[in-house]
């Protein structure tokens, strides 16, 4: 029934967003004697939201936002001591080691043994492909996509690219945005499983109706069985 | 007796050196009452070469090395408006149109209704994939890759994938060291055409003897004639 198994890398296989708030609670504590932890993290948002048709996603642009918000936010008084602080941030981040979630050393080999396996991930080139090689994962992939963007039209060119029909294809991911409603749009399977924390632009309104039914699982180590079903 | 062409983007499709230089330019204004240009230069490339393994090509990890290169060279004593001033540039450098070298635009569709093509380049990918998509030649590209770095192993991994046959690849390119000498060391062709501006991580000491003969062409136009041969 299943040709392909798809998934998505960041928060789904390894811990990814947790990186990202324990870094942007350091930023709050910055700037903590301009300005309120809540006017902060909304100004944060809204330049990320403006620079991301200019930077994309990913670290980088993340620290490039920071740096600007941190401007903002003390009308241009912030000293360059203040700002190295959040580009040494920025570089402990992509030092920082891959770290796999629960179940997923085990889950990814043993699928890999009966399905082709896809990952397939959007954001900074660079850091994905630096997080793939240490993550020990890349050779139970068959194919790995790294996208500027998930979209439905970016999944119906790997189709298209593959020849996979979507019918036959599983997506698993973390977010309903990205990896879960553009791939049932298209007539593909998927199962969520959420991770505790998600970013707001990930995030969709809870009346945005999913096209099609989807599973949701607590955690990976339940695939295996919902695929035996 | 060719059965690929494939070529390298920035510089040899597209001008990008040039901007990167603008912009450079501009940074050492910024900083012309502190330090000389050549001093201010000299430190921007250590910073840029130290960040590589961290932050990757493109401009972004560019940015942030001239953020901290100012941030070094002012003591910490720089202030988040001049610091603005240098993302702003970076914003500036991601909205200029991408304009092609002379008679790339007449080249590429011609060659592209006889051999097919490939686009093979290195950096940021949401950089590239926007260069790519305003350029107009998308279509005539068969596979279209965008590596983290072009050495040995990545164009090795790419002729497995692709299943091509080395002997019968061809490579144009800009840079020496990431588009001809990895292809000839591997039993490809390449042909090289030289750029105006040669950023100093690409170049190579003039010592390091091409492992094959490979030719140069003064501009993309001779590259039909030279296949017609």
């Amino acid at each position: 029934m299943i040709d392909v198994i798809a998934f998505d890398a960041d928060d789904t296989l390894w811990h990814n967003e947790t990186l990202f708030s324990l870094t942007q609670e350091k930023f709050v504590r910055l700037l903590a004697n301009y300005h309120s932890p809540e006017w902060i993290e909304q100004r944060l948002y809204a330049t990320e939201l403006r620079n991301l048709q200019y930077f994309g996603y990913g670290i980088k642009g993340f620290t490039l936002s920071m740096i600007e918000t941190a401007i903002e936010l003390t009308d241009g008084q912030i000293q360059g001591r203040q700002i190295q602080i959040i580009i040494d941030a920025a570089r402990e981040m992509l030092q920082t080691p891959v770290q796999l979630l629960e179940h997923v050393g085990e889950v990814i080999p043993r699928l890999a043994a009966a399905y082709p396996l896809m990952l397939i991930t959007k954001g900074d080139l660079f850091d994905q492909e630096t997080k793939i090689a240490q993550s020990g994962l890349a050779d139970y992939f068959t194919h790995i996509e790294i996208l500027r963007e998930k979209s439905e039209a970016t999944y119906q060119a790997l189709f298209k690219k593959y020849r996979i029909d979507p019918q036959r294809f599983m997506m698993v991911g973390n977010s309903l945005k990205s990896d879960i409603l553009p791939v049932l749009a298209l007539g593909g399977r998927a199962v969520h499983i959420p991770y505790h924390i998600t970013w707001m632009h990930e995030t969709v309104a809870t009346d945005a109706a999913a096209p099609a039914p989807y599973v949701t699982l607590e955690h990976i180590g339940f695939l295996p069985a919902l695929l035996a079903q």
